[in-house]
């Protein structure tokens, strides 16, 4: 098909131009969108007597053929046709002829590839959405069977005080919740109808986009043409969610890698989703997680890189946009791909509540109870912390426990220690006692699975 | 003061490390935030039956007096404080004394400051919100007397169609509309309630999480405890939305830069907000606006810096989130800053219709109008773009604007042309003809600018 | 080929994470340097008797075989294959069975693809620094017909003095020579040998690291192993030097799309290099320019992307450095792309001379001559410009240039103007006064030409 | 001091513009750098004969004093004054009078501030060369003593083969050497003198760039003065290094702080440089790694910002480029702060040997030589390794180490095993049989130990 705005000009375009500014290599991707786009336009064209009923018929034919054979392969995609929406309307030409002639009528592509794409964007939104919810019911299944699993809860990656290992893996869930809000904010501000823009100022056509809108599903028109074919916004704050969800998949990634690492021993990982060595035979490698969070530099990436494409540019719309589709399209997959294969693998995690049990007897985990414990006597706080401090000094200096310290010996650094105190300091009890809302105690961790099986359920979203 | 954790350490800090490590210099900002933090908890504890009341009433008359001094500026900020936090109770000690050492009762330093940041946080989402909207008052302001301006409208910074001035500048607002979507939705998921989570668990003592949140208003708690301590998110998502927003302002300002240069010689800026060089006695610089351009820089950075930190941390603590507040600090005061400068800017700007009208002469900018035409003659869109792309190489040969070629002329390459063509051809005339909704002709401005102004009427928001 | 670490695994990789970590779709892009890394690999196991001289021949032989395959087409790569070092071992073990089984000796994926990618970078910094020289030489080509052509030099995009466009194009030539040493200096960060590092901690094998060195052209070897295995500074420091070079190419993208602007109207786009609309039938849009322009966003993406990867990871190799070749890899094509499409650009640029002529006459681009005339006759530079701002000033308001004031008025304002002021003012014929070294003027421009010809002549390096 | 180019203006600046442009609060950090360009400048101009020696006496005079005064802290910096350059002329001007208003001649801001910031860049890469050696030095004194201590070297953060800890500290002084090449890099390119280029195009008066080329230290002049005013690749470079440095330093950071938790308890970290916390009494956090690994995020950040600023400026100098000094500073200090207190903390770190001995026990560290062994007797190495693994799984399933299975167990697996395989087992004495140049084992440490201790002598540099 000859350049469509060939009629100017007096020689073609170099060939290395023209391979430069191809997209028809990324954008394919859209041709389902661009089809549908194309339907509703034509649509109201017909409806608003642009183009015939017969002119639609031969559009509505011509499109469902080549989505056809674009969704078995045979369509035949050439780098001559620069992008998508040229290379389904050289086809749509090719089959029908004239009538498709009549289909870019009051449209641009600068109008048809933002709404190509925000339709793309909101599809790919809610299927996020689904995966993330996915993650978020394999942590709580997960965590349902380890509310009463005390380990060491960690800042500064030191052991601090004893947590049921449920409400640190429910700790994720709360976050893959804002995720999920983030996400629902972008898709209702991306679920807006740009078509009927135009290349830039609307048009002298008696158009109308309340059909188109509604035709598409979209919840409000673009209100300002000039606006409408210059925004990204939309792809901006998809990707500034993604990489947020990234980097907190990169911290449970984190956790992950450590729990697997012989030192921290707590956790097997499945022979499904763990690597060998090429060299070394002992090896069970957490590459799962590693990607996962070396993928997040991607995300990261990809939000700066839209940013930067931005920064700058004057109205309306300017080629440099063409750079808004692969990095949205490579974190969308990225995002989707990670979240697939961490909803599988999270089932498999098998933790050794022996090792948990073990580790709680060092790091000296009860002197916070006991600091506390010597609050509800009366002392105050900072004076409670200081004699703790005392206390784990000289437990230290002595290679034992908190608890091993005998009663005298805690009485003579302070006399207001109650007589029980040692059955108090039992790290792997101690939880029990937490009584803030949302604490990290195994009952309020019963409470928190129950409220995200709540939460959650309902029928699952197709995939 | 002695260190609070001193108990337990042999020898001191090395004076390096405290220096490396101290963010009173930047996190006092803080203060108010950290004072309205402690009355809440204080008042909680005394309810608690955790802490007297005679207690809590010393507490409250020596923050108030503290908060005075501050105010006033007779507080002396100490390097060896550290931090806001430790810095005020300190400071109460010495007023109170052992009533200052309750106060941190069931309260750390990890919760404190994600309490005392978000609480920062949503006054500076609301103030900026404000700011926001003031702009978008000035634009709207300026486009009201602008809607019959015509001038062209760009795609790839070449002349594309002609278009009202008001509506190139309401697309400004549309952008900044959706800034303002997302500084609210941040605000809605920062408007949670950390306290009480203490270090990482929570606490055996009987707190009253609702009591505190009630009192310092924030709309839920935080409901995991390891997560309260954790999350950032809502630094990321304000950093994310003021990016986007800075990069909206570029953009701004590369169209005012454009417009004051010689060439397009269409604003003239204003002696208040333009600068002088210091070797060329002519130059009338638009430094606001570049500076405006430039600062989207340091806003993309703070994003970066902040997903940075939190990339592969481990639940849930670290002391890498102390670098947290700078970016954030710096972020909300530019974005501020900017927001102020350019909303006083704007109703200075004076716009040159007569050069706008003689812009519109140049350019070929009816060429889409001509083949708007001939689509309403029933001529495929396709074919008649390729005859107003002739026409416009034919009138590009001779020298002569498309409205310059007679009927026969235009008949000879299309006779489908009707005879009051060149009539509907005039740029300045043609906006009045779009009929899109939405599109860039005058009289959509003048609804638009209508719905602006009713959309942005109320009472002001106390500054 | 069976996962080459089955021996203690008891059950399979889940379908889903070999996907995921799956690398074969983007690595095979390193199948010449994997061969030739083996090659020399080979040859030294057999100097140092760990392989049969018989075994080596077999080797040579199958990769050589399997090079053809590559290099015609018609091997097939698998996704089972996770990556192109298996992917070839896999093949090479098909082809010639046991001593593809001895090739592995000494040498593991970890020190293998560090290798591979470092011979790559190294290619490619070699060819991208060939490319760079090209632009260089189509702006020194161009520049040398342009020394004499006068136009307004600007500063905040404001007309400030006039200035030779020969040296307006050649501060492009300087910035990519800076960017060049970069690329070189990278390059000999790059050139050290990694291989031998094995895993992490080398071999108890005698093998000999030298002799691998000398056959791969390596200027030394990597001196620790767990650095060797761990360090990906070579792909940072190469995406940081493509994403500065990135920046000036969207510097002069922008000049460019400024200077084909209908404002400035100083260059018109080449047919074969600028592109139409598919809406507006006028259009001559710099597409090309903008996509380079838009392009500086993906590089300084990839840039961060690498970083964030890097940030935090413990020693030594971890999963996470897969995620180094997809952001080097485009990166680098991007670069080599946009360079030979700007270098063919380039020569097409034609400057309107008529127009940089009349531009000269705007913006009273003399002014700091005039000041400086006053300099030399002993008046103070800060009085010299007051006296030229206030002419400046009287100008304007009569609407006329500085060169239009009569002597009197001069000298009413500054007796010391010299009776031939007003020859010296003319914005055509000042800068054949600059008298600086490295002045904006036709002079020094010839002089500039001149110079970056013999320094950019000998032979072309070979595409 | 009124403004300097009021000469045209007819009424003032705002005074929230002045506000919004001034960078007097964060530049004043250039006055040194400030001071010696125009002392170097003055000296040119009065051997230039541009200004009398009595001026240029007393231009010295007056710039000694305002130096001395801003030494010793009495210098009033008012932010009405813009700038350092504008508050040093101010001064002078009050302090001389007319020869001040002389100084400026054949000089503008824009290449006075290239000319400090490039004199303050390279005093800053000077400086940071010499912290970073002293980190390397301190490295290497710990690994000096540690070249004997075998622990576990990693990959994925699973304990892959027996290492010497001094090659492990050593492979940071690597990273850091490669730092110290980029930062030398760095100062080369930056090392050329702007001042001469006046505001954009040189000027009419018969100054002589060489002579403050000489005076100044720089090796070579800006070739072109356009360029010279809008290139600020210099600060990109230092900031790309820092980026990179900073990094390095943060998988240190992460290397530390695994070492120092309770499941490696490989390193107890001094009170001088940990910190406690203000509720959990048993806390030794550590903090200076956790802010070190933090501080990547800035550094990026500070990168990225600059990268943005340029992207897309049209030459030559905007006012965009104010945005450069902010991130540099920062980048400068926070990178110089890191480095100290690394390099003081370092010779600190006292490593727990038993617990080495023992982690070696665990993991089957022993493997690939068990592998290795075999290849040695013949076996193809593929063979070799899943023998290996077969065995590892057997040992595994038993609970016992590989070097704990019988002779007649290892050879009903593979009959190759020689007699004494299991003395060649023992993880720490693996290492002593490491062969390849620069292996992990204790030989090869103690050279590269050697070799560096020779690299780093000298006399130190002055602080």
């Amino acid at each position: 098909m000859p350049k469509l705005w060939k009629g100017r000009f007096a020689k073609g375009v170099d060939p290395r131009m023209e391979a430069f500014g191809a997209s028809i290599h990324f954008d394919r991707t859209l041709w389902e969108e661009d089809i549908a786009g194309s339907l509703a336009h034509a649509g109201m064209l017909a409806a608003a007597g642009l183009i015939s009923k017969r002119d639609l018929a031969a559009i509505r034919r011509g499109l469902a053929r080549i989505g056809r054979r674009i969704r078995e392969g045979t369509f035949r995609f050439r780098p001559e046709d620069e992008d998508i929406h040229m290379a389904i309307e050289a086809a749509l030409t090719a089959e029908i002829g004239d009538p498709a002639r009549r289909l870019h009528t009051a449209r641009s592509r600068n109008d048809q590839v933002a709404t190509d794409l925000r339709l793309w964007t909101r599809r790919r939104l809610d299927a996020l959405d689904g995966r993330v919810a996915d993650l978020q019911r394999a942590l709580v299944a997960l965590a349902s069977g380890e509310t009463a699993t005390i380990l060491p809860g960690y800042t500064h990656l030191q052991r601090a005080q004893p947590v049921s290992l449920a409400q640190h893996l429910l700790a994720y869930v709360e976050m893959l919740d804002r995720d999920r809000g983030r996400l629902r904010d972008a898709r209702a501000r991306a679920n807006r109808l740009p078509l009927g823009a135009c290349a830039l100022a609307g048009t002298t056509l008696p158009i109308d986009r309340e059909r188109v809108r509604r035709a598409l599903g979209f919840d409000a028109l673009c209100d300002n043409s000039m606006d409408a074919v210059a925004d990204r916004d939309f792809v901006v704050e998809t990707l500034a969610a993604l990489a947020l969800l990234a980097v907190h998949l990169s911290r449970f990634a984190e956790d992950v890698i450590l729990w697997a690492s012989s030192e921290w021993a707590l956790l097997r990982l499945d022979d499904a989703w763990s690597t060998g060595s090429s060299i070394m035979p002992q090896k069970r490698n957490p590459d799962l997680l590693e990607l996962t969070r070396g993928k997040s530099g991607r995300m990261l990436g990809h939000l700066v890189a839209m940013l930067t494409v931005l920064k700058g540019l004057p109205l309306t719309y300017n080629r440099d946009l063409q750079e808004d589709k692969e990095p949205l399209f490579d974190a969308a997959r990225t995002a989707e791909e990670t979240l697939v294969c961490l909803a599988a693998f999270v089932p498999t995690m098998r933790f050794d509540r022996t090792r948990a049990r073990t580790m709680l007897q060092g790091g000296f985990l009860e002197a916070t109870v006991m600091a506390e414990t010597l609050v509800l006597r009366g002392l105050p706080f900072r004076k409670a912390h200081e004699v703790a401090g005392e206390l784990v000094r000289l437990a230290e200096t002595r290679g034992v426990r908190l608890v091993d310290l005998d009663l005298p010996t805690l009485r003579s650094v302070c006399p207001l220690f109650p007589a029980d105190i040692r059955a108090r300091l039992d790290p792997e009890q101690a939880p029990r006692s937490y009584r803030s809302a949302g604490n990290a105690g195994p009952a309020e961790a019963a409470r928190a699975v129950r409220r995200w099986e709540r939460r959650l359920a309902g029928p699952k979203r197709a995939r």
